[in-house]
């Protein structure tokens, strides 16, 4: 298997509707290597190994991959194949704990099983399989709309940075903080995108860079400490960033060094924007210091170079995953509802509201 | 040989007053190796290679190696001992050609040669000796009083954030940015350091790190993009950085990523101090918008990691050794003649006058 990434969804159900297909993102961007899954193990393998990552492509990958699963029960009646499917989601679940989107999915999933207790297997098979397209479906919806909101703060020829990779990998097609630099690819921006490399884990250098340059956008990588000397040429027009979380306040956490990027960015007047799907936006969260910033392990920052430690035996490392950058230094917050501005207490609770109102 | 590196200069002549010594810096920080370099190819390579490096160090070791070749010359009259010194003299001018210090210490021992010109080999020899420890106590002088009055902008306990590596192992013994955190530890002040590990070659977690640690000072390394949040946090009183050269409005060059921590200093009011040998202002550049910023390979950035590539074939890679700190964010500008502040175009300018009335 392989082929051009652009082309390729980053998870999908196959063609026979027999297997949960990935990319497999610890192969790159050496190498363009599809995974087809269709035994438990391989689905929580890969992504507890991170072969897919980013909270979106997690939720879709666990909905194919239950389905996947529920169309291979060799049980008769409901009572025998809930069972399989509870033993089959809480396995899963328990792949990546902390992921909100994967556990969200399987829940919804499980929803379909009992709404349809009623009914002979394959009419639940078959409803499950629907329900993981429209979980698909939204994704790449969702994505497509944060791209044309996104879009329209661009114009042509203009200079995009970007950190970590909020990109088509992290979700089914379009990516959330890329999903405007895609959209205006086609429309003949031809942007000029910087990527911060973002260490320690790099998801820059290896996912971001990878997949803009493969879709045709021109790219250039820097060290995260490059930001301010880009910003200063004039290179940068704004920067566009994925988030993990938004608070009520418009305080947004997201990976580590999105707030050193936020800083840089005001002292060159160039704007930040927040590209958030409303299921990320927490109005339960009031600002960002609610939020707990996970810290991580030593060695990511001290050993992975050159296959040997490259800082000294003992030293005190800090290793947070994410920060959390102030509403002040955000210009806007991109939703598939439209952008909310400042004061983001108001326009993120109008966009929410009116969401309910929809549902 | 080895030993601790807080007991050991970084360059210096051997006992016998028949080498120069050097810390080789390509080891640490796995490897504490001290090298006696005799022969002028040992010399050249060590300051190629890098095993000596930072500018004041280089500048150092060529003073000290000049006399060491020379001291065994094995000639009776001037004529042939001026010949061979300008060939060696030539040759290690050669290793690193953009090093101020190097061909400024070289042509400063080549002073004394000739001044000494009417007198016999033995005691041109004994001059050279002499010159050179006195190129190596200013050194250790310069940096002291750097120390003396970066001292005074810190009160015990504070928390300091420095980039790259300004300390010691740049040069003899006390180093520039670092000179007042030992200077302060010596005076129980019990400081916290953060180091940024400074990408793409690392010199925060490889150099300034282990010297600190070695020293007994409370260092926590941390990657480039997580300034913000210790900051954020509060955890930084003041940022310390060397230079690489300052104009004579205060902008300053150093080590690619300064500007960003100035930025995000500047957020978080952070002062951020300069810590510059006279040598290193430079009247003649009026503003930064003069200094050419030397770009290196991009290899540095893509290939350095697990090694193996770690970014996409081919995608364009902007590496800048340096950048430029606007003067309205630095704080103030730590001389051995006193501390800088703005307007800089005059307290520079003022030091620089008094500097020559001394000399």
């Amino acid at each position: 298997m392989g082929g051009k990434i652009t082309e390729i969804d980053t998870v999908s159900l196959d063609e026979a509707n027999k297997a949960l297909v990935i990319i497999d993102q610890t192969k790159l961007p050496g190498q363009i290597q599809m995974l087809s899954l269709t035994k438990a193990k391989e689905i929580w393998d890969a992504i507890y190994l991170l072969q897919v990552r980013g909270a979106p492509a997690i939720g879709v990958a666990a909905a194919i991959g239950m389905y996947v699963l529920a169309s291979r029960y060799e049980v008769d009646d409901y009572d025998a194949f809930y069972a399989a499917f509870c033993r089959d989601k809480e396995y899963l679940d328990s792949s990546r704990p902390t992921a909100v989107n994967l556990s969200w999915a399987l829940k919804r999933m499980e929803g379909v099983v009992t709404a349809h207790a009623n009914e002979d297997i394959p009419a639940i098979v078959d409803a499950l399989h629907q329900e993981a397209m429209v979980i698909r479906d939204e994704d790449i919806a969702v994505c497509h709309k944060i791209g044309e909101y996104g879009m329209e703060l661009l114009k042509p020829g203009d200079g995009v940075l970007t950190h970590c990779n909020a990109g088509k990998l992290a979700t089914v097609r379009f990516g959330t903080a890329t999903a405007p630099i895609y959209l205006a690819e086609e429309n003949d921006y031809h942007l000029h995108v910087f990527c911060d490399e973002t260490r320690p884990l790099l998801q820059g250098a290896r996912l971001t860079a990878f997949e803009l340059q493969e879709s045709g956008v021109d790219t250039t990588l820097i060290c995260d400490n490059m930001s301010a000397m880009v910003m200063k040429n004039g290179w940068v027009n704004a920067v566009f960033v994925g988030c993990d979380r938004v608070a009520a306040n418009g305080d947004t956490a997201n990976k580590i060094g999105t707030s050193v990027v936020a800083a840089v960015a005001k002292q060159y007047n160039v704007p930040v924007y927040i590209c958030a799907p409303t299921s990320t936006i927490d109005m339960a969260t009031a600002t960002g210091d609610d939020i707990v910033i996970e810290e991580r392990k030593p060695e990511e920052i001290a050993e992975m170079w050159y296959e040997k430690r490259m800082a000294p035996e003992n030293v005190k490392i800090f290793n947070p995953a994410f920060d959390v950058t102030d509403h002040e230094l955000i210009a806007g917050i991109v939703t598939e509802y439209g952008v909310a501005r400042t004061p983001y207490t108001e326009s993120l609770k109008a966009i929410m509201d009116n969401k309910q109102k929809r549902v």
